[in-house]
C-alpha cells in the first residue's frame, strides 16, 4: 500500500502503489503500462485522476517530446505521461500542505513557476526563465504538467498547489477538465486589459480556445463578439455560447472588411487570434481599430506575414499568450461556478483511459463532430 | 500688418501678414512661396518657426501625400506645407489662451487629438479614431503638423496648445527640434512600463529615433543598452549617447545570438526596432527574453516574417507605436533640461530655410555623415 | 420657434424657445420658472430631458451652491438649474455634429473635461484641472452637469458629446437616468483594477452606489459580494441584486471581525466605501487583506481617523473616486443593456418635474422606502 | 569546520562552526553571544555579514518584538537576532544554487515570499499572505530578515536567492548596506507609476527613506523635487542629493500653501510621505493636485485625520508601502551602480559590530548629526 513518509492521506482516498499510465514509445507511439504513483513532496499533493481533455498540443508532445521552449530542447522522453488539461480530487498531501484537504476536487493549471527567476518574482510564472528545469542538479521546481513534468493520461499525478484550482460541487468531471481551457480565455483578456464590457472582440477561429474565448467575453459584458470561422457546425456551436455575430470565412470575398463593416468601419477594439492560420496575424492586425490590440493565443505552425508599417501606423499591440497565466483559471472557474456560460457545450465525447488512442483519433480528425475528448480513468471502473 | 481678431499679439514680435512657405507642387516638388500667416483659433497659438528638423517621413509626405493612416486617405495636397518636427516662439494667443506667453519657447508635438473619439478620451491621443479630420464639415479638430494640417517649413505656423513643450532657456533652438524626437524614444519606453533601470534594451538600428532610444534608456538607468548597427559612424555616436554595447551586423554571423550572449543566453528584458529593416521584427522577437517586450517604432517598408509559435510560446508583446504619445515629449524635454544626455550629438548641419532641398538631399543621401538636419527660418536674418 | 444658427433639428421634434426649468433663489430654495432653451455649440448637442434622478449631491448645490472642489470656490449662483443624473433625447446638433443623430435615446456622464490640461491629456477626464472654467474669459470648455454647468431639472437641456452614451430601446427612461449611477459603480470596480471574477468585494453601505457595486461586482462575476449595512430593507434589494451576504452592522459586535470571518480571516481583496459614516474608512482598511484594495466613492461629511500604520503595514491602497470617470458609464451601459442586473430594483418613485420638491424630500427623508426618486418633464403630458 | 551535507563552501572564505551574534535578552536588551552558523537550505546562500545599517524599525523589533503585520502576532522571541538593512559576501552555496557565486558581493532585500499565496502570485511577495510562517509545522518558507528570521547582527547569515542583488565592485561595503533604503525609495516611484521625469515630487520628511525618495526621484528626472523638513541639516543633505527646494516647516505658517505655490497652486503630481508625523497624511492629500497621488512610506505612530471628502472630490489616491517590493532593489542598485546618486551622503558613522548599542545609540539619538550608521563584524579584524 501506498504511504510515503511525510505525507498524508486518509482512508477514505485508498492508493495503490502501482497504477495503469499511458506513456511514451517511439516518436508517435503511446504504451499503456504500468507505473509507482508519484509522492509529493513540499507544496505538493497528490491528485486521483478524474478527467483529462485532449488538446492539440498534445499531439506535438506524442510526435515531438517536449515543447520547443525551452532552451536547447530537451531529448525526446520515453517513458514520459502526457496529458495537461485535466480535473481531478486530492488523494495525499505532501509535508506541511494545508491549503487543500484530502477530497477537494480541483482543475489544474499547467505550470507552476521557478519562484526565483525575474518573472516569477513579477507574477508571469507562464513565463519562467527556467521552464522544464525540474531534473537531478538543475532542479529549479518548475513544473509543467504534460509538457515538462509527468501529465495526466495515468491514474494518479502530483501537483504542486499553486496550481489547484477549486471546483464547484455541481460541476462534473467532463465541465472540470475544461475550467483550463477557459482559464487560457480569461488570460487572453486579461492581457488585452480586462475591461471588454461593451466593447467589441473579434474571435477569429472556433477551437476550443476560440470557443471559450466567446464565452468568458460574453460573461464580461464585451459586445458585439464576432466570430470568424469557417466550420458551419462550429459557428453553431459559438452562437450557443453568445457569439452576436459569425463571419464565414468562406463565403465573404474579404474577411477584414466584412469584420470592419460590423464595427463602424473602423475595427474592432480587441481580436483574439485563435486559428493559428498563415493569414489569420495579418488579418487580425487589420480588424483592429486604431490603437486597438490583439492577443495571438494560437500556435500557428508557419511564419506569419506581418503589415508592419500597419501596426506602426495604427499604435497597434500584439500580445502572444501562452497557456493560462496570472491565476486567471480562477477567474474563469468563479464565472462558470456562477454558470455564466455552459462550458459543456464545447465538450463532445467522453472515453475510458485505456482508450486514449481512440480518443486522440476523434479528437484529432474531428470525428463526429469531435471538440474537447475526454478520457476518465475510472469510467466503467467500480467507485 | 498682422492683426486678427480676438488674437493677442505683443509688439515685442511684430508678425507680418505674408510670410515664405514651403508648398507641396507635384508629388516630389517642393515649391518657395508666399502665404498668409495663419490665425489661431480658441485653444491655439502662432508660432514664429525658429528650428525645423528633417525627418525620413517629411520625404514620404513630399512624394506621397498625407501618411496613408488616414481611412480612405487624402487626395495629394498641393499647396501644402510639409514639416512635423521643429520648435519656435509663441508670438500670437488665440482667443482665450491663457496656458503660455507670447516669447515662451517651445517644442511642439505632432499630433493633437480630437480630444472627443475613444482613443482620445482613453489619453492615446496619437491614435485619433479623427485622425486628419481637421477640414470643412468634417472638422473633428484633429491635428498633425505637417502631416494633415500645414507644418513647419516656413515662417510661422498656428498649434494646438495640447502641442506645446516649454523648454528651457539654455536650449539652442536645435536642439529644441530635436525634442520631439526624443520624445518619441521616451514613448517606446512608456509603452514598455517605463521602469527600465537595470534592464537590458536592446536598439535595433542607430537612425535619430534608434539613438534617442539608446540616450533616453540611458537617463532612465538602463543596463546593459546594447545597439546592433552596421554604420561605424553611427556606432560611435550610440557610444558617446551611453550604449554599453554595440553589435556590429555586418561582422556578425547570427545578431541574435549574438545579442542574447551579451544577455545571459537569455535575451533581452525589452528590444526597440528602430531600424525599419525587412528581418528586424523577427529578429527582435528572438533577441526577446521570455516574457519579454518589444517595440516596433519604424515603418518598415515591407511586411516582415513573423515567427508567431515563439511569440506565443514565449509570452512575447509587442506594441507598434507611431511618433511621440502620452505627453512622453514633455518627459524627454525634463531630460534634456537637466542635461541627462546630450541631444545635439545627433545634430549636423544646419541651413537657411530657403536651402530646405539641399538639406533635404544631405539628410536623405546622408552627405557629410548627416543625421539630423535642421533648416532655420531666420537664419542670416537680422534677430 | 427654435431655429439657432448653424444647429440641426428635425421637424419629428419640435421645440419651443422658452421652457419650464427649475432655478436656485436662495440658498436651500428652489423657483419654478421659465428659461430660454439653451444652444448647443460645437461638439454639443441639445436634449430633451426625459427623466432625471435625485441625488444626495443635488442638495449640496441647492443648498450650498457648486461643489467644494472648485480652487478658490464659485459663488452661490442663482437662477442655476441643477439636476446631473439624467437621460433624455436628443433634439438638435450643434455644428458639425455627426456622433449621433436626432432621435438617439441617450444617458449622460456629468463630467466633459477641457481636454487639453494635463490630467484630461491622460484620459482622467473627472479629475480636470480647469474643473468648473466654463464662463467667460476663462472658459476652459470644461463642463458638470448639474454642478457647474445648468442641470437636468428643466425640459432641455444641452450637452457635449463626450458625456453621451447611447442607450437600449428596450431601457425605460426611469432605467435610463441610473446608467450614470452604475457607471460611478463601474469605475469604482475599474480603478480596483476591473478583475473582479472570483474575488471577494466588500460594499459598504447600500446607497445607491453602494447598491450599484453590487449589482455590476455580480455582473463582472465578483464572489463573494458582502454587503455591510444598517437597514434591513436594503439589504433585502441588495440580495436581490445578488449580494451573497449581508453583515448587519447593527447586530454584530465588531464588524471588521465579521467580514474577515467571511473572508478566511484574512480579509477582503476589495472593499467599496459607499456609506460615507465617519468610522468607515477605517474600517475599510482594517476589511482589506494583505495587499488589498480600498474604493472610497462617498463624500463624507467629517474628516475619518485613520490607522496609517496598518495601512502602511498591510501594503493598501485607497482611491478616492468622483463620480463616473474613464467611459465607465458606457460599461455599465453595456452590462444593462444585455440584462446583467436589475437596476429598476433600486428606482422607486417618480413624479412630474413640477413636483420636483416633494420629490427631492421622498429621497432626503427616505419616504415610503424611497431610494432613487426620478422626475419626468414630460410624465402627464401629451407625447 | 562548518561544513554540512549538500552545502557548497569553498576554501577560500573558509567558516566557523560558531559566529557571534546580538540577540535579543528580555524586551529593550540586547545581549552579544555564541550562535551556531546557520546552514542554508534549497534557494538558499549563506552569507558574511559585511556592513549592516540600523533602520528605525530595529528599535521596534528590540523592544517589541516581530512587526504587528504578523496575524495573532509572535510572541517577543528571545534569542531572536533583529538586523534588516545589510550586504554581505555569499560565502556558501545551499543544495542546487547556482543562481550566484562564492564571492559574490550582494545586499540583501528583506522579504522573500512564501511563493504559493496569492499576493506572491501576483508578484507582490512583500505583501505574502504567510508573512511570519517559517518555522516548523507551518513553514510556508516566507523569510523577513531581522523581523520574523534572524537578521544581520551578526557574522554571518543564510538568505533566500530571491533576496539577493549583487552590488558593484566599487561600492563600498557601507554604500551596499544603504540599496535597500534605496530600492523601498524606488518602489515608493513604481507605486506612484514610476514616470516620474518632469514631474512634480514632494518629499516630506528627510529621514533615511525621505532622502533617498529626493535622490531616486532625481535620478529618474523628476522636477521640482520639494522637501518639506524641519531640521536645518537634513534640509543641506537633501539639497546635496538634488533636490530643487526645501519648505522649512518651521518658519512657513502654512504648508500645504507653500508646496501648492510652488506648484502653481494646483500641487504636486506625487507626493510621498517619509515623516511619519501625525499631520502628515491629511496635508500630504491637500499637497496633491486633483488626480495626484501620494505614497504612504513611514510608520507612523498614531492615527492620521484624513480628509475624506477631499480624497474623493479630488480624484487621489494613497499608496501604503512596507518596504521594498517589485525588485526595485535591484532597480535602485542599478542607478547607484552607475553612480546617478551618492548615497553615502546619507552614511553618517561605522562602528564595529560588537559596539551595536552604541550604533543604535547615535541612530536613535541622532548624536553628532547621525543619519545612516552602520556596523560592521569585521571592523579592525584581520582581512
Amino acid at each position: 500500500m501506498y504511504s510515503p513518509a511525510d505525507v498524508t492521506t486518509c482512508s477514505e482516498f485508498p492508493i495503490p502503489d502501482r497504477m495503469k499510465a499511458w506513456v511514451l514509445a517511439d516518436p508517435g507511439e503511446l504504451k499503456f503500462t504500468d507505473k509507482n504513483v508519484p509522492v509529493p513532496r513540499r507544496a505538493e499533493v497528490l491528485l486521483r485522476v478524474d478527467a483529462a481533455a485532449i488538446c492539440a498540443t498534445d499531439l506535438d508532445v506524442i510526435y515531438h517530446g517536449p515543447p520547443a521552449i525551452i532552451q536547447g530542447g530537451l531529448p525526446f522522453n520515453k517513458n514520459f505521461t502526457p496529458g495537461h488539461e485535466y480535473m481531478g480530487t486530492v488523494v495525499a498531501l505532501g509535508p506541511g500542505v494545508d491549503e487543500c484537504q484530502i477530497g477537494d476536487r480541483v482543475a489544474v493549471e499547467i505550470h507552476a513557476g521557478c519562484g526565483q527567476c525575474k518573472r516569477c518574482r513579477e507574477g508571469m510564472y507562464t513565463s519562467c526563465l527556467n521552464y522544464g528545469l525540474n531534473y537531478g542538479s538543475s532542479d529549479k521546481g518548475h513544473r509543467a504538467n504534460g509538457f515538462t513534468t509527468d501529465g495526466a493520461f495515468c491514474e494518479y499525478q502530483v501537483n504542486n498547489i499553486n496550481t489547484l484550482v477549486a471546483i464547484s460541487d455541481d460541476m462534473s468531471d467532463e465541465e472540470g477538465a475544461l475550467v483550463v481551457t477557459a482559464g487560457t480565455a480569461m488570460y487572453a483578456l486579461t492581457e488585452l486589459g480586462g475591461l471588454v464590457a461593451g466593447e467589441s472582440v473579434i474571435v477569429s477561429g472556433a477551437g476550443p480556445i476560440g470557443l471559450m474565448v466567446i464565452a468568458v467575453a460574453k460573461a464580461l459584458g464585451a459586445q458585439p463578439v464576432i466570430l470568424t470561422e469557417i466550420r458551419d457546425d462550429r459557428m453553431n456551436i459559438a452562437r450557443g455560447l453568445g457569439a452576436d455575430a459569425v463571419v464565414n470565412v468562406g463565403k465573404v470575398r474579404d474577411v477584414v472588411a466584412a469584420v470592419k463593416e460590423l464595427n463602424d468601419g473602423k475595427g474592432a477594439d480587441y481580436v483574439v487570434e485563435c486559428s493559428g492560420s498563415n493569414t489569420a496575424v495579418n488579418d487580425a492586425v487589420h480588424m483592429a481599430s486604431r490603437g486597438g490590440k490583439v492577443c495571438l493565443a494560437a500556435f500557428a505552425h508557419a511564419p506569419a506575414n506581418l503589415d508592419v508599417a500597419h501596426v506602426v501606423s495604427n499604435n497597434i499591440y500584439l500580445y502572444g499568450i501562452r497557456g493560462e497565466g496570472k491565476s486567471a483559471v480562477r477567474r474563469a472557474e468563479a464565472l462558470m461556478r456562477q454558470k455564466r456560460f455552459d462550458a459543456t457545450k464545447i465538450h463532445t465525447h467522453t472515453f475510458p483511459l485505456a482508450e486514449l488512442p481512440t480518443a486522440i483519433r476523434y479528437a484529432k480528425d474531428r470525428i463526429d463532430g469531435a471538440i474537447k475528448v475526454v478520457v476518465k480513468p475510472r469510467l466503467n471502473a467500480p467507485s
